[in-house]
């Protein structure tokens, strides 16, 4: 798979791409199938909603479950990335978002990048976010929602919301995002929403402000979202837990094309339990850092 | 206005008929100017979101503010209720619904006629939920969402909701709800969710399923919902206030068809505020009801 070049020129102006069906019914299936069990865990790494039992996000799956330690490694999903940077990735952040059917609650809108440069001290936006569509989505449950554009403005004033939902957040303004919105078309284009059958694939700008709305329907939104980062962008603190922004910066190894639907072998580091080490965290920059500075 | 043996027809069928367009911009301006004002008095029939400032409903305009009389008396509204039923209609409620920008919250999956049945004793389901979009209607502002069909289930099990928002609501569960969708067609139009200009206009079932989402766009999506009910069918108890279940059973007398845009006059009996009579409620039924039983 090769970005063609109308696909770089959409990518720089509307800040994402959307390949529809990208991955097979089959394909797809075998992930969906590993998620209940995933969800049921009694664990750190399952953000619940607010006032429900229903999982919000799951962290780094990719550690502890064959079918999405695969799909980490997938090329369809990591190729066009390193083409679009030019350099190879590591895994920063992988998770499994339920929107859950008459449960999924708002994302608000938001940048990711603010997040990682604030907290991860991730130098320069060079991290790429990926959307898999686990079920269908459509207009009735909660799909993503995109400011075209919007990335061009790099990173945007936020104001941490801790009350909303069950996970906090980097919240963009309203009048903000009116703005970015009304210069992205008004209510022509300046709101988007890649809807498509599961299977369906997302590349979008890690500074490309966008939320979700609540899922009201009987359809689950299951996608998982990756967060692609250029090796040499690495973040320089772990103010976070490894489970929410990883610590292994060695390029992601591409399997085969088929490596959803054969047993190819994958290393599962924490499939027998987190590590206490994944947990602990510190406020001071990464010291190999600050030798070099 | 007249409706055709189809829309009769589909009106049967799917339990709504979609008037896209039925009122010009300018006659919806009229009435979508005079909302802030309604908006920020601050009374018992402005019902604000949870946690938030911003009116989620407000009930009773059509006594107190002179272009939301005339609405109520506009005969492109009235007359073709009044043709479903074949006989005159009162105003049983009239709510202009706020699902404001950013704030506007959800309404969950219900029904209109239980309440009115549970409530007010609203002795069958000729009455007519009539909704008029005061701004455009997208998929991004929380659109009225419908279940085709489930008004032929008459009055569902439904559960008293006092948490998830502001406002009380007798709640459809779950289970029933996606059954009510897969028997619709699933996601082949099992959810279906009209939408078009300021202006447009929808009646639908008292008995019709509906829910809406919250609105996370920029673009407020004000609409009025009156509920206009068959005289003959008038409600037999006054359990709830009379600024939420109206107590005047005369039928509607039109007025022209360019009442939004001359000043005819109107009565408005609660111009100078609401009277102490209209917050009186009983769980009794009418006197005179009991006396003819």
């Amino acid at each position: 798979m090769k970005l063609t070049p109308q696909q770089l020129e959409q990518f720089d102006r509307e800040g994402y791409l959307f390949f529809p069906g990208l991955f097979t019914r089959e394909e797809t299936k075998v992930l969906n199938d590993a998620v209940p069990e995933l969800y049921a865990r009694r664990e750190a790494y399952n953000v619940r909603e607010k006032g429900s039992d229903a999982v919000r996000t799951n962290f780094a799956a990719h550690l502890y479950s064959e079918p999405f330690a695969r799909l980490a490694r997938h090329p369809r999903m990591v190729q066009p990335v390193v083409e679009l940077f030019g350099e190879d990735v590591y895994m920063h952040q992988f998770k499994i978002n339920g929107k859950m059917a008459f449960e999924g609650d708002v994302w608000q809108w938001h940048q990711d990048y603010g997040t990682w440069l604030n907290d991860d001290m991730m130098p320069t936006e060079r991290a790429m976010n990926v959307a898999i569509f686990l079920d269908d989505v459509n207009e009735f449950n909660g799909p993503l929602m995109f400011i075209p554009g919007s990335h061009k403005r790099g990173v945007v004033d936020a104001k941490h919301d801790l009350s909303t939902t069950s996970y906090p957040l980097w919240v963009v303004n309203n009048e903000l995002v009116s703005k970015l919105v009304e210069r992205a078309g008004g209510k022509e284009g300046g709101i988007v929403s890649p809807q498509g059958p599961a299977g369906s694939m997302i590349l979008f700008h890690s500074c490309l402000v966008h939320a979700s709305s609540s899922n009201l329907s009987p359809w689950n939104r299951v996608s998982v979202y990756l967060s692609l980062c250029a090796v040499s962008n690495h973040i320089r603190r772990h103010k976070r837990p490894e489970y929410i922004a990883h610590r292994d910066f060695a390029p992601i190894a591409c399997l085969p094309d088929d490596c959803l639907l054969k047993d190819y072998p994958v290393d599962l580091p924490w499939k027998n339990g987190m590590p206490a080490s994944a947990l602990a965290t510190s406020p001071e920059p990464l010291d190999q850092i600050k030798e070099a500075a």
